[in-house]
């Protein structure tokens, strides 16, 4: 895994000095630039033309027992949602300038053929008593990730979004979480879309079934999707870590992308470095996660949605972090005193 | 002081409930949707057409005493650079489709004429020595702020932003933050551009002789204001307060925008209504003035640049919330199982 450019880390650092501001004064937004700019090998960076975000629709057999304030029906329903253009992930793309693909990894029923072509399964196994997945699927699963990250990025995406759909997935997530951390499930599990208290025990202790059988499979991410995630989260892990593989920055969502994420980077080391985490949901195993690919979220609205709604939110600071560093003038351009290179400040 | 409509409000809140998503899932986005609405009087909200940043920039006399990292000059270059076009307010704003206005009111030296009808003098004095204004300056300049506001209102402006620029700005923004507050210098005082240990120190002292003086007029908002505050700031009052007259949505920038904000708020209770807290910047006052006006910023990126940088980062965060409550479809439009109204998650 090749890593971002430093020298074109190095070269956006050095022109952030130069440009008609108090060195330092847009905090965050500069070491995004710098970011953006290794990950382009390019300073100062070209504008993202076409972002792009791809919601995985999977459902998951745990759902049947109790663990979602919600049926499994609603994942197909929403599919159709995100292919009319009227969920979240639709308006939240719109309005930064991104486009919306969705496709059908294993949802609970049939869905539209023109989402459907990677579909590995319907639903995946209930993780507390059966495997997620066999062997075949899961490597399917993994393989159809890679491969919509390749067809994305051939077909011109210049930052890549993963997000999730599908009622139940934050058991599997939160499994996988607490598994490679070594986090008790009581401190990992959330609420979820809202479960009540009686969903939230019978939640946790089917996170605590499918992390005794994940507990000797931790050297092993393939296994461990197999064991205790589902087809779409194995699906957005091949496709976070081909998008690294390609060279293609990726802003990651909440939970579910998240956990994908952490089982990635460990089958592909390094490639934590082409992604950042846009926000912080309220899922106590998200920032779980994040601490450990010791990674700080741009945003914290309390958001906890998926479908990429939060990525979609924060590129709208890669946007700004682009925009500043690749249009400001310098001191030099616009005559500035740079004796004492400073401004205004607040 | 009319406040933003609660009709519109309540229509907001109940309109989230029926979109496909989990109830409060979109978390922030929800309440600064419905706050929106409020503003505009309708549900759901129109797409903000024509937001608008207008940078105040004025000289202050204290910059002569070693306050700041920076000479005064720079505020008239900066100037030039906002007309040209190659500050960070406009590359920012670029992003977010905001447009970009500066005023000179009191910079220290000649600017562009057509920046410079509002102004109301050359640089305003030294605060911890002298007022910052004469009874008649602070009037022409809280006039000044009212007249800008009325004129982007009345060309069509439906989101208003004040920036401020200028060379030892945060040294009276800090003293009027800690007069109203009641806070020690030492808890107050932050280093604006990047003073050093010394300039610290001098600033300090600066502000603590100008609340000694400001002390007495606690109740008294435009002799707060012509006492310790500038011609800038008491401008950035004027707007502020006439933006919520004119039933305008303000996001507040950092610390000297907050401080002409509390000033504001003093003279024209609930005008805070009509406002929103963009950005936390570094400064230790920007956060005691938040506190005091009992807002909770939307971000929070290490920012400390003024111009209305973190507001202008900060809005793409209102459009979203309009884009989600106005383009979203209902359960009821989308066929989505609605007796267990609820999605995905993370």
């Amino acid at each position: 895994m090749l890593p971002p450019s430093s020298e074109a880390r190095t070269q956006a650092a050095q022109r952030q000095r130069l440009l008609t501001k108090p060195a330092g004064s847009l905090g965050r937004l500069e070491g995004l630039g710098d970011w953006v700019s290794a990950c382009q090998d390019r300073c100062p960076p070209a504008p993202l033309t076409r972002p792009r975000v791809v919601v995985f629709a999977g459902d998951h057999g745990i759902s049947a027992h109790g663990v979602s304030a919600y049926p499994a029906a609603v994942t197909g329903q929403m599919v159709a949602n995100f292919i009319r253009g009227g969920a979240a992930v639709n308006a939240l793309a719109d309005a930064v300038g991104a486009s919306v693909r969705v496709v059908d990894i294993a949802v609970d029923g049939d869905t539209d053929p023109s989402v459907s072509t990677h579909k590995v399964r319907q639903s995946s196994g209930s993780i507390d008593r059966e495997d997620a997945l066999s062997q075949a699927e899961v490597l399917a699963a993994i393989d159809a990730g890679r491969a919509i990250a390749d067809e994305e990025v051939d077909g011109g995406a210049d930052l890549l979004i993963a997000g999730d759909m599908g009622i139940g997935n934050t058991t599997p997530a939160t499994a996988l979480v607490a598994a490679l951390t070594d986090t008790e499930p009581v401190a990992a599990v959330g609420r979820g879309t809202g479960v009540d208290d009686a969903g939230w025990i019978r939640k946790t202790a089917a996170i605590r079934d499918a992390m005794r059988r994940a507990r000797p499979l931790l050297k092993d991410p393939v296994a461990l999707l197999r064991v205790a995630g589902g087809a779409d989260i194995a699906a957005m892990a091949g496709f976070l870590a081909q998008a690294a593989h390609r060279r293609t920055p990726v802003v990651l969502d909440g939970l579910v992308v998240t956990a994908a994420a952490l089982v990635a980077e460990e089958s592909a080391r390094g490639a934590r470095e082409w992604w950042i985490a846009g926000h912080r949901s309220t899922e106590p195993a998200h920032s779980i996660a994040l601490r450990h690919l010791r990674m700080e979220p741009l945003l914290e609205l309390d958001m906890r949605l998926g479908e990429g709604s939060g990525a979609l939110v924060a590129l709208h600071l890669v946007h700004s972090a682009i925009a500043t560093l690749s249009g400001m003038s310098t001191f030099d351009d616009a005559g500035v005193s740079t004796d004492t290179p400073a401004l205004s400040t607040d």
